[in-house]
Parts: structure tokens; C-alpha cells; sequence
């Protein structure tokens, strides 16, 4: 039997990273909670973060995932090493992926970093690459505007270009920076504008494709990956508006589901 | 103690793996093995390559590695789910970490693999890439003259370029092919060319950069990345003529062995 790959999110920030699973492991079925009645998590304090975090896991081990995948920055930063020592299936985060792949791209080894407040004040983007690497040079920015933002729908146009341009201000002034890393599942959402802003010679990091591209690699290694030729089924949940949840979650997936025919969309009562 | 990560190859295609993880885990201390005495392993049968393979393997065990990469494609291909089975440390091919980055990469879903004729008769990339996506057109193609042109040092220039625009003739004519696998650990050395012949449009993606990628992933996850602050040191193996290889290790690795000062480079008797 195939198991599913569990996915938790604040929000619908993680739909990003359900895309990319969806893309770069077709076979594969997910299942996705996004806590939008509690949304963001980004302002939280840390021990708030960490009850909701689990009251999300507690909803989807009931299920039998096979793997968890922590798909909010904020959630990451604050309970990932939690989950994974009291885990037993693979426990995978946003931010190491992330900084590995700006590690990869960078040849000026200057990367710069933007997120929630609760993620650039847990400093775990910095922490996680200067594990890996001592001689970086991290520039963490803030962006609070951003999630409300992408909430909005305030993707591309006049005014989300004016938004970005003023939050991003002190980043683009760094001549040596050459890789920005989105340390927030919901801005692949606005990247085009980010990449516009910062210029071409930037390489803009989306944590949840990178997210996925390990994922796979860690199925694989676990031995994992589904074998068999069934349809994914994929479930999506919310804790908040499902006609809002349901809308955004058509939106993205509108290429996958016409293909699949085989999504559910509900309520989810942690 | 930091324990080393063990590299194995068929002769020097392998340092652009050791490169690859020197930049990326610049922590980590190295010992490469190259069987650059019966190198080339392309046109050697399967049961040769074994053989090989698991001398080296003994080789390395006997110095107590953590983790081993097949930095070999043709090994790879004919040896990893064997001595996945068969060795209690992790391992990593070659084969994988390009074919998801490829996946990641591609927009069309049409990929190229270049590689050995061992490799590409083995077509463990393409059942690589359809195993975890069914839904990829995958055009595999052997280039029996790279590997003596890179060994011989011709890396770029109009007999370089000529010879390589020979080579790919029928992938340059696939107009829905956006992304090309270099399927060999030779190949990123004359990855300008290659690139050059296929056309900007086309993504090069190394197995080598691939590979060094998804190592920092396995070892973090295995909890097994070095967290302590001494100097690397690293040791290079070969069990053939060790002046051309000296030369071309030193070549490669010059800004790290400036800036280390720890390298050694020996004989090794299998």
C-alpha cells in the first residue's frame, strides 16, 4: 500500500511546497493541513508555534503518513528538531534545503536571506549555513508585508513592485551579494517581482523547490518512494475558511487536478 | 574524531565530485581513490567493474570512511544497489542526484543524458528519471571520445568544440529537449563547450555539483556532518601513474590546497 507524504503549513504558504512534491514526484499522494484559522505564525511566540506545530502532526499521523514535511519557515525554525528526535518516519524542514542550494549556486559566497519575523529572529537560515560553510557572508532582512501580501493576491502589478523595491531597499544595495534565498513558503508566489527587483544576476533560492528536490532524495535513500502505477489520490485540509482555502488550492493545482481528477478538499478539526 | 568521506572512481572524472564537495561542505575532510591504472571502466563489462569497484571499496573501509560516493557513472550504474545492501555506512551514486535535478529542472520534460557507452547501455538514468516520473521523454546518447579528450587535457578550443558539436549533433536537433545530464564525472570539464554547442537555452546539469549536493543532505540527515573546527585534511589515492595525476589533482584543487595546506597525494596498492 502507498502511504502519503504528510505536508503542514501555517497556512497556504505550504501549497508551494505541495506544488513542487506534485511536480518533481508525480507518483506520489500528499496529504496537506494548512492551520489558516491560526494564521500566521510569524509574529508567534515560540512555545505558541510549537503546541500548534504538534497539533498539526497529532492530526496527520492519525492518517499513516510516511513522511513529514514542516513546510512553514517559521514552524521549522522553532520545532523541526523536536519532531525529527521524536519522530519515527523522516522529518523533513524547509530551511536546510534551502540553505544547501544557495550553498551550491553562490560564488561570491554572500547570500542574503528574507522571511517572517519569527524566522530571521530564530537566525536558523544563518546558523544553518554557517554550519555547513564558516566563510559565508548572511544578510538576513524581515519582510513582514509580504505574507499579508500574498495573502491578499497582491502578486505582481504597480503596487506589489512598490511594496517589494521599499522592503528589499537595503539587499540590493550589497554589490557582492549574488543569491537570495525566500525563506518563506509563500513568496515563490511573488518571485518574478523579487527577481525583477534584485536583478537578474541574483539567483533567487525557492525553499519549496528545493524542499521537494530533497525530499525525493531522502525517500530514495529511506527506501520509500512509491513503486506502483496508481493514481495519486491527494487530500488537502484546512483548520480556517474553506472557500478561501479551496479557491487558492484550485488556483495552483488547476494543471495537476485536471489531470488527476482525484483531490478532496476539507475542513480539518485538529 | 571527524571521520572522512570516501570517494571512489574509475581514474581523475571523479576530483569534479571532490571539488564539488570540498566547495560545498568545506568542513569535511576527503579520501579519493581513482583506479586510474585501469581506467577507462566505460567499455569494461559488468562483472570487471564489480570487481573493481569492491578493491576500492576495501580500500577505503580499511580507513574508516563515513559515508562512500560512487563518483563513477559506469560503477555506479553496474555496483550501487549492490553495495547499498552490502555496507552499513551510507552511499551515494552519481546517477540519482542528476536525474532529480533534471526533473527539477526541466520545463518541457524532455531530458538529455551524454555518458559512457557502459553507462548509457545500462540505461540506469532513464529508468532513474521514469521511475520517479513516468511522464519524461528521455533521449540517452554515448560519447565514447570525451573521456580520452579530457584525459588528454583538451578541454576547450576549435578541436574541443568541433569534436563536441559532433558528438551531440542529434540533441542539438531536439528542439523540446531543455535540459541536458552530464552523465560522467569527466564531463564538467568540458562543461563550457558542451554548453556552448547545445545553446543557452539548454540546462547543463552536472551529476558531480548534483551529487556533492545531495551528500551535505544525506550526511545531515544521518547526523554525520563534521561539527567540530579543525582543518580538513584531505587524501588522494591513485593506483596508476601517479605524476599525471599529482598534476591534474593539484590543477583542480589549487585554491583549496593554498588555502588548507593539508592534501596528500599517494600510491595505493589495492
Amino acid at each position: 500500500m502507498n502511504k502519503a507524504i504528510g505536508v503542514i503549513d501555517s497556512g497556504v504558504g505550504g501549497l508551494t511546497v505541495a506544488y513542487e512534491l506534485m511536480r518533481q514526484l508525480p507518483k506520489e499522494q500528499l496529504i496537506y493541513l494548512g492551520d489558516t484559522a491560526r494564521c500566521p505564525y510569524g509574529p508567534r511566540v515560540n512555545d505558541e508555534v510549537r503546541t500548534f506545530t504538534w497539533e498539526m502532526v497529532d492530526f496527520l499521523m492519525k492518517k499513516d503518513i510516511k513522511m513529514l514535511i514542516v513546510a512553514c519557515n517559521t514552524a521549522t525554525a522553532f520545532t523541526l528538531n523536536e519532531l525529527k528526535s521524536n519522530m519515527s518516519i523522516p522529518v523533513i524542514g524547509v530551511i536546510k534545503p534551502g540553505a544547501r542550494a544557495a550553498i551550491n549556486e553562490t560564488k561570491t559566497n554572500h547570500i542574503g536571506v528574507i522571511g517572517t519575523e519569527g524566522t530571521i529572529r530564530s537566525n536558523a537560515y544563518t546558523k544553518a549555513l554557517n554550519d555547513i560553510h564558516a566563510g559565508l557572508q548572511v544578510q538576513s532582512l524581515a519582510c513582514p508585508s509580504f505574507v499579508p501580501m500574498v495573502e491578499q493576491g497582491m502578486l505582481n502589478g504597480e503596487q506589489a513592485e512598490a511594496m517589494v523595491t521599499r522592503s528589499l531597499y537595503s539587499l540590493t544595495q550589497q554589490e557582492e551579494l549574488d543569491t537570495l534565498i525566500l525563506g518563506c513558503t509563500h513568496y515563490p508566489l511573488i518571485k518574478h517581482t523579487i527577481q525583477h527587483v534584485m536583478g537578474r544576476d541574483v539567483a533567487i533560492i525557492s525553499s519549496s523547490e528545493e524542499t521537494a528536490r530533497e525530499a525525493s532524495t531522502i525517500l530514495e535513500f529511506r527506501n520509500l518512494l512509491y513503486k506502483g502505477h496508481n493514481t495519486p489520490f491527494h487530500q488537502f485540509y484546512s483548520t480556517g475558511q474553506m472557500e478561501v482555502f479551496a479557491t487558492i488550492t484550485e488556483e495552483i493545482f488547476k494543471e495537476f487536478i485536471d489531470h488527476f481528477h482525484s483531490v478532496t478538499i476539507e475542513k480539518a478539526i485538529l
